[in-house]
């Protein structure tokens, strides 16, 4: 069995190599094994081995399997039970698809909970009816009309130059007035010629990770909860990234006097993703002490710190020390992923090689987009939006609140006060119950496992729920799907 | 002597490190040498080191040094003469800045050649009055209510999912539409699947370097004549790049089998950069047959295929085997470089490899000015856009022919078959004499030298001249100007 497992882990690795974006790996995993139980490789009730397993096969994340695995269960080729692992699902092979709409079918199984299961794209995949995955804003309510009023206006006023090569800061317009905004919306000490534009947090952190490493930065301390995009992104520019762990007050800063060969933290201190937190005051104090005292810098990675419902937005770490402070903001969370505009605001003894960082991949963006939203902020068409949208997602927020208080009292809802996120807490060891029942219900959802740093140990069971994500249409649907996956006892 | 440039050198390379744009570095150089000599550091009659000693202090590409020597002589800090080399002008300091329109007046050298070196800038920096340089199309032609009216379209009919993150080869709806364009503008074979949106030609030449850095290619043959960024960007990868020889049939690919060790060859086969001249069509094929032979791949960079004055464009390389070829296209030339959008047509074999490299840096470019292009491209307008400007850049390259023809008799004008430079041959050994004559003219021009690989031989002297450039207001005053610099007899 093990060899066997080896040599489809083979074959699967060629077929990952078409993958590559964000979900890019997941989705051409999802497609090596559907192929795979199509042709019959795979029979019916069959256990696979365990993510852990396959994905050191593959070489790929952990995660990344088991999110495969889940949709595939979702989808109904799998099936998952406790004790029992995951095996093919127990039906005939289904059908291949011989055409749109014709007798053969869709591609996949047969009968069992396709309607459920969701939408069927143009590619035959199947997606989820409902996406409460947390990190994307309402995408239906981006502002179209006013976007292109201050689009007009761009093209209108543009000079000439605009549309030639520009400086590798980005334009001076929008960066003068994104200066001004983040001054005034998030405490950040900003001037113009210190904000480097960026094509999102993304490209502002791999821009840092060629910094740093050529700086002769070795580690980076990163928080026990994140991202593992992120983690990635600098594994690959050759850093090794430990853990600071997490308590109440938040990322255990003080900490980092002790760890040595750090030269960098990356911090979500005004919301901590996805737990929710706000980094408590003595523990901003001790990141920039500590980074005062080493040279080291704090990365702060500020995904939408305008979010806040309950009282003031907590200013941005980078006020206390501009000189020790990368600040990285971005318009995916406050408008769309799709515009790719981020920026980033550093010290002023780094601008020089940020600057050369970027030189170096011509990535400059489309000026015309940096002119549309300076023209957009200047306007105070952003404020507005921003305000609107708060307003939506508090709503949203409260509406979540108050469903799970009905139908699932014991469930503990945290990381509240800000974002366009929250934690559902769960009982110890009901995670994985809790993400295969989601699965079956077309609820796409993820557990806190997920973002769990993989030194930190296992302290809490939880689903983190995105609940800026569906359209309005479905967003009463995806609440009462969430609700029967949550344990009511 | 030796030891006090050693010294200034390592000043001025610390400097230097604010710099990392196209055009940083030597903007940095020139901004050192001008404190240098304001601080009194490099004194009035000093002889500065040549161009090749700097650079090679500093470490930067010697044509850094001579543009910034070059350009400082246009703006009356440094004087140069043939047989006494380059030296600091005789006369006093120059003030400093007292403020924007005090008594201390501008920044730089008092009445030598100010107001005829040119319009000076917020930042106290002298432009040429008239820029010749080649590479950049007429920016005050950029369709500004065509492209509103698109972007129009673009945001009404744009998915919900448009504003989220999205595939990393960029928007289905303008790969498709590409595709059909590049099929019939350039006889590109293009399929959708097989097209990834870049932000530029730099863009996919650096995804590319990645590529065969990850395929153990150590060796890129690249043309005799051409850009030293794009040569440094693949250097940065890694990669050698060893020069192919010239003549009047173009590269000469038939020495590609003798070339051990390359694994791909960079090459502007519809019209060399900057020579002008189209590669014979047997020189097509003996690049293809190489390719298939070695299993080598041919990078072809058809920057601005659609100009092509006397005859039917030469269509791609590509078409002769689109499994051998990468194409790579771009609206820099066409529309604008502001817009950043470029694109690859790559071997089917490929696609993996190449989104890959593209996730690792998030780089998708915006979904909305994908979109925009989409339907600029599907609506007519982007054939209009292009049929005008090669009128008008025609017109211009006919001006030019006649211009010198007139004044300049004996200098041969080469290359005018397509594009949007020129090469005015010189007699050997005027090249520097020429530009020199130029930048005092206040014209930004660039000697054929610029573009010559450092493993080739010098054999024609030469200015490259761009004539799209200008603005309509600027042309006849920089035709005059050029004429003042060819030799009459």
């Amino acid at each position: 069995m093990a060899d066997e497992w080896a040599t489809f882990g083979a074959d699967l690795h060629l077929d990952l190599r078409g993958a590559g974006a964000r979900t890019g790996l997941r989705a051409a995993l999802m497609d090596a094994l559907r192929e795979a139980v199509r042709g019959g490789r795979l029979a019916a009730g069959v256990r696979l081995p365990s993510s852990r397993t396959l994905a050191a096969d593959l070489g790929i994340a952990r995660n990344t399997v088991a999110d495969a695995y889940a949709e595939l269960v979702a989808e109904g080729w799998l099936t998952a039970r406790q004790g029992s692992g995951t095996r093919v699902a127990q039906r005939s092979v289904p059908r291949r698809r011989t055409g749109s709409g014709g007798p053969g079918g869709p591609v996949g199984p047969a009968g069992s909970g396709g309607a459920r299961a969701g939408a069927r794209s143009r590619t035959g995949r199947t997606t989820p009816t409902y996406d409460l995955k947390p990190g994307m804003p309402d995408l239906a309510s981006f502002p179209r009309a006013e976007w292109l009023k201050a689009s007009r206006r761009a093209l209108t006023a543009a000079p000439h130059d605009a549309f030639g090569y520009g400086d590798p800061r980005g334009r001076i317009e929008l960066r003068t007035v994104l200066a001004e905004y983040l001054a005034r919306a998030r405490g950040v000490y900003a001037r113009p010629e210190r904000i480097v534009l960026c094509a999102g947090f993304v490209h502002g952190l791999s821009l840092m990770g060629q910094v740093l490493r050529a700086r002769r930065v070795r580690e980076v301390a990163v928080e026990a909860y994140g991202l593992d995009e992120h983690w990635r992104l600098l594994t690959r520019s050759g850093l090794r990234l430990p853990a600071l762990p997490y308590d109440d007050l938040g990322t255990r800063t003080e900490g980092l006097p002790g760890m040595k060969g750090v030269g960098a933290v990356l911090m979500t201190a005004a919301h901590q993703f996805p737990l929710g937190g706000a980094l408590h005051p003595d523990r901003r104090v001790a990141a920039i002490d500590w980074a005062r005292s080493s040279g080291g810098l704090v990365l702060e990675d500020d995904y939408d710190g305008e979010f806040r419902y309950d009282r003031q937005p907590v200013g941005a770490l980078q006020g206390l020390d501009p000189e020790r402070v990368v600040y990285l903001g971005t318009s995916s969370k406050s408008l769309a992923p799709g515009l790719r505009l981020g920026w980033m605001v550093v010290p002023e003894s780094l601008v020089g090689e940020v600057v050369e960082a970027k030189g170096h991949m011509d990535w400059s963006g489309s000026a015309l987009d940096q002119l549309t939203f300076a023209e957009f902020l200047a306007s105070g068409a952003y404020d507005r939006h921003v305000r609107a949208m708060r307003l939506r997602y508090r709503r949203r927020r409260d509406e979540l609140v108050a469903a799970v208080a009905a139908h699932a009292p014991r469930t503990r809802v945290s990381g509240i006060a800000a974002g366009l996120h929250a934690v559902l807490e769960l009982p110890a060891g009901q995670e994985p119950e809790a993400l295969r029942s989601a699965a079956w219900q077309g609820l796409a959802v993820r557990g806190l496992s997920h973002f769990r740093h993989p030194d930190t140990a296992p302290a809490q069971d939880g689903l983190v729920v995105g609940y800026a994500t569906p359209p309005d249409s479905a967003w009463s649907g995806a609440l009462a799907a969430l609700c029967r996956v949550l344990p009511t006892t």
